[in-house]
């Protein structure tokens, strides 16, 4: 095992709580990786000797940012949609259909390429870790082939067989959830470590949503919701009670919802990029973090309502756009990831965490909502070694 | 002089009128350059020979960004003053005179390195032309020297003595007007290709503005000016009055400044990162296409009211928040941009214009929008050579 000291990080992220501010922050600090972890943090001044040294000449240093809420399965395209969009066609669930037939024609190594790219490009961004959803597929095989694939790029797979009910069953939504909850679930199980549903109107109600999540929760697959995007409905209530990991988007809730989050410890998921993406209201953050709620920012990257790969985009809009201080919005982006996917490796940089981090072009990381849509990302590592 | 065929372009945007559309767009196209100009446009399957061949793989081409506006001459960080403003201190034009002090201290070399990072940067991000002012100097061998400085690195420079009242002249602003007009401007005529003031409360009034304005255009040095950003006021006017190039901001306007604009063709340049970056409302730029002014998109990339130097991040800002459409959008920070400036060689691929063109990750120009934040630039070309 090789270790390797960064030297000359201008400004050091940890998101080590015993370091008194939000952020753990290090001036002029230095770090070390010991094979594929940290090893060392501190003042440059105290380093210790390594095999390897590297001077960042002042760049700052983060935690990789861990993107809990991605749909990166799909074949085609619909920035035409998108297009008609932004002229006034209002967004509405019905066309994630498009996509899922458009992925259902698509060969392993389509989508398999796809992934590839978009991973690819999460990374040059400063993603370390990625949540990646089925739900394109919504067949017993098409489903058991996108988490096949997602798992070749990450641990954190999530069924979401219930992402919409599919045109086949459009009069037989209790048939779907059976085969959602049955056959589906069966050839999906092995390749799943969440299961998700979309509950909203013109996808899956209360009930139907209970059903779907209990049925994974007894075969050991933890649950998260999406939750209360279009409009106010009982998902955040049904993640609390069921005891998700997280319940994502939240754009609309209630006191008892705030109040639910806040009391069970579910992580409410925003993703400002969708609200960006759909010209919607974007969620009252500040409302929730005042609550005491734990906040994870997400992409939700996917080709219908948001196709934003990018983490410090998703901070530059909780910063402008959700009253976020630019220390929530990082501690949400990194921290509020791996709390929403359950994970204590990563998400901080504190001795024994998965060496995952960032050096920008940058000497703060204010710089991530100062200098927003500009690409700050000089340098990724994951497990120790730069990708 | 040697000749290069782009072929397998999915979509090539032209912005020549005569194909039709606003953004005269040829699908499954080629592009011949001939040294540094383009030589042919068209289908592919009408392709002419070439000395040699690159196959773009279905990529999109658009013309380099054409930025008109920004102030990259400085020195420092304003970042603190950014998070500041995000929790709540309104932004105000006096914050400039922490910049100039950063900007007077630092030597050639320094300002010198931090110009040739941020216009590497943005060449990056597809911008093949910038407009770079002067104006954190505000002494007559800071403001030469800062135009100087900016003429290493492009043919567009704006003498702005007339940014701020310096400190030093609070309790004299008509001798600083003196100043501007008379010395000052005797040492920056040389590397002075416009001339510019900010008419704003806090900065010049109509009449100080008109003295500045008309000193540089008896001197040969054409006009554009800072106008209503801040509030309504007589900027506007004074650049229709004076037939400047562009107005730019244009955040707060009256019908008259509108009827003005458009019946004089100034340009309007809209500047939707800094709306971003202080929290304010965004000009309403369909009122001004739909009154047939002509609008430019750029980023004002500065360290006070905004430090993006993403064109792309622009385009996102202006469909989403100023209802541009794509093409518009993409329009305005092409060919928007050269009227700004008064080009004819830029801001389109006809044949005979300049081969400044960008090679984008993604199958059309739509993507600059549809995924916002995401760096989409896969190739820069100035002048028919990549940078």
């Amino acid at each position: 095992m090789t270790s390797l000291l960064l030297t000359g990080i201008g400004s050091l992220v940890t998101n080590d709580p015993a370091r008194g501010d939000l952020l753990g922050e290090v001036q002029d600090a230095a770090l070390v990786i010991d094979g594929s972890k940290v090893g060392w943090v501190g003042s440059r001044r105290d380093a210790p000797a390594a095999d390897a040294a590297l001077d960042l000449g002042g760049r700052a240093v983060i935690p990789g940012f861990v993107d809990s809420h991605s749909h990166l399965v799909f074949a085609g395209d619909r920035s035409e949609e998108f297009e008609a969009r932004m002229t006034g066609t209002p967004y509405s669930a019905g066309g994630i259909r498009t996509t899922v037939a458009a992925t259902r024609a698509a060969t392993d190594e389509q989508l398999t390429a796809n992934v590839s790219r978009l991973v690819t490009e999460m990374r040059r961004q400063g993603t370390t870790t990625v949540e990646i959803k089925s739900g394109y597929g919504l067949t017993v095989a098409d489903e058991a082939r996108a988490l096949a694939i997602a798992g070749q790029f990450t641990d954190e797979t999530t069924y979401l067989g219930a992402h919409v009910v599919p045109s086949e069953y459009a009069d037989d939504p209790a048939g779907y959830v059976e085969l959602v909850t049955g056959p589906m679930l069966d050839a999906a199980a092995k390749h799943s470590r969440w299961i998700d549903v979309f509950v909203e109107r013109g996808a899956f109600d209360a009930d139907q949503g209970r059903a779907i999540l209990e049925s994974g929760i007894a075969r050991g697959i933890q649950a998260r919701v999406h939750a209360n995007q279009l409009g106010e409905g009982p998902g955040v209530q049904l993640a609390c009670e069921l005891g998700a990991a997280a319940a994502d988007h939240c754009t609309y809730l209630t006191d008892a919802d705030i109040d639910a989050l806040a009391s069970t410890g579910v992580v409410a998921g925003l993703l400002p990029a969708i609200e960006f993406s759909t010209r919607s209201p974007y969620p009252d953050a500040r409302r929730l973090i005042d609550a005491g709620v734990t906040v994870a920012l997400a992409t939700d990257c996917n080709p219908g309502s948001g196709y934003s790969s990018s983490m410090p985009f998703c901070i530059a809009l909780a910063v402008r756009e959700m009253h976020l201080t630019p220390a929530e919005a990082l501690w949400s982006a990194t921290a509020g990831g791996a709390a929403s996917l359950r994970r204590t490796d990563v998400g901080h940089l504190t001795p024994g965490a998965r060496a995952d981090l960032v050096v920008l072009d940058a000497p703060s990381h204010l710089h991530l909502s100062y200098r927003p849509g500009v690409p700050l990302v000089s340098q990724t590592f994951i497990a120790g070694r730069p990708v």
